[in-house]
């Protein structure tokens, strides 16, 4: 067979996309698989749902923004298919689809969602999302237990500090109804709420008297939402539910400035910032979204949910060095001193492995120096090394490659010195 | 807030895509995490990539049938990208990318990837793919390894019965290269060894004289093939290597007829089938590829490895009954019996949860026999029941759905009863 000679085609990513390396992997697939074992204790379920979907399922709820950025093309049949844009659109396909799923639904997914976005805001175009959703119930029981879901993940994590807040659009929707606002009042209401954090009441005020809402009116909203901070929190049912489960009082707090940007919000919504990486906003997120599955059914579902920014949360883990930073999963690697002696090396590596003990093993005998180098490249914190002398004893040399000690052990005493990985 | 009415869309899928709902859900993420665990026992490192390319990274190694399966678009910057076709091409541009990878490089990385296929073949557009590599070493212990894993990845998973068929393409080449074999002939060679399980060495002989290999040629083909079974398994290195490792003798053998389609494989090849489920042909293949990151560098990397077709595989297990066949996270359903007594229920919940049991509970009182039934329709075994009576003496009473039992336990009692689920 002749060998054909290609051009070579420059390696590269697409702007916006990203290989996620074996360390970011690690860090990664232990934070998810650490959320997703607080899910199953919540009783959530797991499901999944194709990256393409037909583009009017997607489209019609994401506003003219949000469906600028759908990745859309033309399939082989000529279909307009489009990517994931987010969980929760398809999640509502799903619950009018399949009729004889059980209620209430309690679903996670986990995977990428695609949206051709501005890179220079340092945003990505593929990215993770990380949903739970309860849907088929409009019990207040419902919204505490997604916040002492949320309460519960983040813990599982190792945050201890973060708050979660929380608000009612339907306590928002009373208030700009009691003062008769027109529709763009009411969203520039929301919108004006949205930005207190960035540029506080005075200014939040002036916005509101842009969209003529006047003075009287901006005092009576003003004192709403003081005076249910101080005495009347909408939510206190709410929150006495998810106090009885288990949801602290330091960790969630009635806010009412919060709002979340998406339209199909109709009840409580949330954000949660942790207090020591606020500079990654907020990393979980979510509210009630009664009207979302009628898009695709006659049938009315209630639904609540809460989603995680994936690489967002990480990179804020990270930053409070909450994320392993391990290179590897082998913690022990059989170098092979020279072809004689190979097959004792094969002997231990099986050996750990029956055990259970996580190894990488050199392919060649070279030079241990070499070898060394190569496990310590790897950042695999130990070897072992069996020549002539270990062989005739019987035993290995356990090398620490971070003290540089070594050790002669026997297997006997290799196994107890290990753990099992698993 | 006024209500939008939308007409209503109709939910679907775009054929040759899945939902995949929660009880495959679990059978699944078991089957990939036992996956998982296995290759990192043996050293192997996690990977993602994107699946959006630049559709030249993609093409020209996938043959003319293979680009026409290409998801192919015009991004929103009139870039030419596709949709993941494998997880092959992807490495091999990471591994010519990134050149401080430390080598050897051993990766797996799992996830769907997408073909535009015919679905009369009952073939699906979006199928996941659980591939292990290991880039950077033409060594046998490499190829033996990677045998070896594969054992310990399908015991694993419980499965007794299997055998894995390998040939070594360099012998096939041989062959052809001594009978001065044309390339069309080669490939005729080949195509016709592909067939033999189905057809039977008569009429391979007969496929191989329509392209001009005459008889002479065959005798001699055919006699090298015997001979490779019989007394030269020209793999008896790799063998003893994997024989060593831990690979039983029962559970591999040299195969001279096992060919593999794709152009790109250059040493030793693979298949696996399952004994009690032939009828799902290969479902864990693979082979050496040394030719691939060439591609994209001027640096020639060595490399082998496996893939599982995840699908087929978890199609065999179910026809094995290795698959669970729980369609619930929770173990456990907690019931409300009225308002009075919901924060008995909260409290019990927040227990079990605290003990790290799997709970799902009521999210508002109704007929207990309501309660039961959606815990019954959801699969959950058990419910616990706190009526006036239970609260009066803080009990509860424990009902097994599937036996009708009930008794009455203390928390103390109810815990020790339970174990937790993680």
């Amino acid at each position: 067979m002749s060998k054909i000679l290609h051009d070579k085609i420059e390696p590269r990513l697409l702007k916006g996309f990203r290989d996620i390396l074996p360390m970011q992997m690690i860090a990664r697939k232990q934070m998810i698989e650490t959320v997703e074992k607080t899910l199953c204790l919540f009783g959530f379920l797991p499901l999944e749902t194709p990256a393409l979907e037909y583009a009017d399922i997607l489209l019609g709820k994401l506003g003219d923004e949000g469906e600028k950025l759908l990745y859309k093309f033309k399939d082989h049949g000529h279909r307009e298919v489009a990517m994931r844009y987010d969980m929760t659109v398809p999640l509502a396909r799903v619950v009018a689809q399949y009729s004889d799923l059980p209620m209430p639904f309690k679903r996670y997914q986990v995977g990428p969602v695609w949206r051709a976005d501005n890179t220079q805001r340092g945003r990505y175009r593929e990215f993770y999302q990380f949903d739970m959703d309860i849907v088929g119930t409009d019990a207040k029981l419902a919204d505490a237990e997604i916040l002492v879901t949320m309460q519960s993940s983040l813990q599982a994590l190792g945050i201890k500090d973060f708050i979660i807040r929380v608000n009612d659009r339907k306590f928002l929707a009373q208030i700009a109804q009691a003062q008769h606002l027109t529709n763009d009042q009411t969203k520039a209401f929301y919108a004006g709420l949205d930005k207190f954090d960035k540029i506080g009441m005075t200014q939040v005020q002036e916005y509101w008297s842009h969209f003529g809402i006047n003075a009287m009116q901006i005092t009576a909203i003003t004192n709403k939402l003081d005076e249910a901070v101080t005495s009347l929190n909408p939510l206190a049912e709410t929150f006495a539910l998810a106090h009885q489960l288990g949801l602290a009082k330091n960790l969630a707090k009635f806010d009412p400035y919060i709002v979340r940007g998406l339209d199909y919000y109709s009840g409580i919504v949330f954000e949660t910032t942790l207090t020591n990486a606020p500079e990654y906003g907020s990393i979980f997120s979510g509210g009630r979204y009664d009207g979302l599955v009628g898009r695709f059914s006659n049938r009315e579902y209630a639904a609540v949910g809460a989603s995680i920014g994936v690489d967002r949360l990480l990179a804020a883990l990270d930053s409070l060095q909450l994320t392993p930073t391990t290179s590897t999963t082998a913690k022990i690697y059989v170098t092979i001193f020279d072809d004689a002696l190979l097959s004792k090396s094969l002997e231990i590596t099986k050996l750990l492995r029956d055990q259970r003990v996580a190894v990488e093993m050199s392919y060649e005998p070279s030079k241990i120096g070499k070898q060394l180098k190569i496990a310590s490249s790897k950042g695999i914190p130990l070897v072992i090394i069996i020549g002539p002398n270990e062989a005739i004893q019987d035993i290995v040399t356990l090398r620490n490659l971070v003290s540089g000690q070594e050790e002669e052990l026997s297997h006997a005493q290799l196994l107890a010195r290990l753990t099992p990985d698993d």
